[in-house]
């Protein structure tokens, strides 16, 4: 357990794929760790993640303002940056884990949050175990966010929530629009999504359909090996019932071979290689085999980005995070993680607690297979009824002349205190 | 001009590709029309647009409460169907207008109201000529709709103000996104946007980057032939000063000898031809030439489907149309079509004004050269000043359960009256 005695200065950073929210759970930390000043001096954050660390180039978060938190809590991305860099095992590369102690050591770091998903846990769990056997303890506490939701133990993620939303409105609104010209146009519309190992935000897209606005939606998911005859025989009977379809396909969807199906080997004119999506693979599928009239979107960056269209349940999740995570550091409790646990799915109650980082490294959840249809080309009851508390709530950034207002923070360096620079890999 | 006495029924149709806008137009004319029963009887609308006007499949708006026209105003899509079919001219398929005549005849209506882009209007022009030709004089007004923005006189068209915000919010949130992670993953996003001829939505995504929040944005217009050295130094120069490079990109763009740059002849390992869009062309040509990580987004219909972000001012002026073009016809105006007028852009102040619909058909409103900056790769601030109102304002359709509450129209058909049937082309 780490030094519970005295004040000391405390590290943030940001890893992996930015969300619409994790600035929520900075806010959070940040916020709350302005009202432990009797534990927590400075709260630093280390500039594009754990590079930052690294290379000792700290921001010092004191400089910013209420007024730019409260801003932060709204801003999508990373405000201090954040980077994919996985740290290496212990055994591989025990230099980086050393050095990340030494700038540690040198700004009296005795708090260390992370925010990520799988593989920062991992990382949060080992500079705990070493900074202990190094003789410097620091209270590890990671903070989850990925919007693939994979993370074991608590019940979602923040980040996913608000792409779950995103994707759900997104199906909704695309289906109205070719409902409405598909007589004479398009009759099949390819939404592709994120998730390259967890079907979690295509399940998202089946919500779009709800006893409000039935919507004929076919879900692709990387769980399930694709399955061409039945897949077209779903499209081909939804749009003889219906006029169209829409499908919302996983980035991550495999055919029976076990490759990714957008890879396809796509060539253009000179022979030069093109790195495709899947919803094009997709939509002319259904052009070659139906003879239908098709169109195709990649919302990519789009749908973790979405700030303007983020879940309240989501941001405030994001936020109840990152003030537990600081309350917990502030206990001594050293290297675990704040969780949601559901209390009740309707009405929806929600509560944070709290899991062992031994617990939650090295382990995805993927979708349970109760929550994809038997046929495997939509969600069960079951999985709406974990799925729709997510998405609830709007939480609007505030606008100026149209667009949304979202914040750029000083991100003022702190002085470097080591003489020795570290080259990273 | 038509007859002005006496009480006549109307017909509404709606045109070519929907908008997230384009129900609060038929909300505009059917609440009017209801405070016009001393001149209009039944407002009909055409189920799928022309073609329902054409095979006599009618729906009765009467039927319609007050409570789903309200919320007609914030759903999008069309609400009665729309369609593409492009009546020919008089003298190749004059059977098709005499055919649209015979059913206004028998259901005595007097009042067409044709809600679309440059080809209806020429449609509509052709039907008020034809009908006075035949003795069965209506009164046709059509009322502005398209996304493309490239109806002249008006000085917008109702569509893009929603269009343009999609695509200026989602470039802003796109951006910070990978500006937070450039330092070690996507250095250059491209977001594919529509557009075929013209480059006013993709001129949208210039004003994501304002004095608010300054992103490194790169423009490509279907009206500026690609520059493919001119482009790539560009996009390499931002990358070197800000870390990375947003590209918004016109489905429309063109190279130098002319053909789509979307159009690059994509065959997949089996050598099936694959239709692709322009934003993975661009993304590749990064790749290969500048050597750094991209990504890309295509929006497709999610871009004219986002009633969730719709422009309020653009919402406020759909309606406005629709409003005017009821109570223009039932002055008796005949062969117009309402506008908007610009009266100040700082503040933005407005007004609806009327063209005659020889003046509207069959032109094209292109950017304005000194729209696009002198290296073809950006909007000067005079585009800026033009854009900027029209996504001013937010309008929020109200939400259930975390989704936008859109309606579904009971779309009661009205019994027909003629024997014959129609046979489509």
């Amino acid at each position: 357990m780490a030094k519970l005695s005295g004040i000391r200065n405390a590290l943030y950073a940001q890893s992996g794929g930015v969300t619409a929210v994790i600035n929520a759970s900075a806010a959070g930390i940040i916020e709350t760790a302005r009202r432990h000043r009797n534990r927590i001096g400075k709260l630093y954050a280390g500039r594009d993640g754990i590079i930052g660390a690294l290379t000792e180039d700290l921001i010092d978060t004191g400089k910013e303002s209420r007024a730019a938190l409260k801003a932060l809590r709204h801003t999508p991305s990373g405000a201090f940056g954040s980077c994919r860099y996985k740290l290496k095992g212990l055994d591989q590369n025990r230099a980086e884990y050393e050095r990340l102690i030494e700038v540690f050591r040198a700004h009296d770091i005795g708090y260390f949050f992370y925010n990520g998903g799988g593989d920062s846990a991992d990382t949060c769990l080992k500079v705990s175990q070493l900074s202990e056997t190094m003789g410097y303890p620091i209270t590890c506490v990671h903070v989850p966010k990925t919007v693939d939701n994979d993370l074991p133990i608590t019940d979602c993620c923040p980040g996913f929530g608000s792409v779950a939303k995103y994707v759900a409105v997104s199906t909704r609104e695309a289906s109205l629009d070719v409902a409405s010209m598909c007589r004479t146009s398009t009759k099949v519309f390819v939404l592709e999504v994120m998730g390259r190992h967890a079907g979690w935000i295509a399940a998202a897209g089946g919500l779009a359909s709800d006893k409000d606005l039935e919507l004929p939606i076919v879900i692709l998911f990387p769980e399930v090996a694709f399955d061409q005859e039945r897949f077209l025989a779903r499209v081909e009977a939804n749009v003889a019932r219906y006029g169209y379809c829409s499908v919302v396909v996983s980035e991550g969807v495999r055919g029976p071979d076990g490759k990714f199906l957008s890879d396809q080997g796509l060539r253009d004119a000179f022979g030069h290689a093109q790195l495709g999506g899947v919803a094009p693979v997709i939509a002319s599928l259904v052009r070659e085999k139906l003879k239908v009239k098709y169109h195709w979107a990649v919302a990519d960056y789009l749908q973790r980005a979405a700030r303007h269209i983020a879940s309240k349940t989501d941001v405030n999740q994001a936020y109840a995070v990152g003030k537990a995570a600081v309350e917990l550091a502030v206990k001594g409790r050293n290297s675990v993680m704040p969780t949601i646990v559901r209390k009740s799915s309707s009405p929806y109650r929600w509560a944070v607690g709290v899991a062992e980082l031994e617990d939650v490294a090295n382990r995805e959840k993927m979708m349970p297979r109760d929550f994809i249809t038997e046929d495997g080309l939509g969600i069960t009851r079951k999985c709406r009824g974990y799925l729709a508390p997510l998405i609830q709530g709007e939480d609007y950034p505030p606008y100026r002349n149209g667009l949304p207002l979202y914040v750029r923070l000083k991100n003022a360096p702190v002085k470097k205190r080591l003489r020795t620079g570290f080259a990273l890999k």
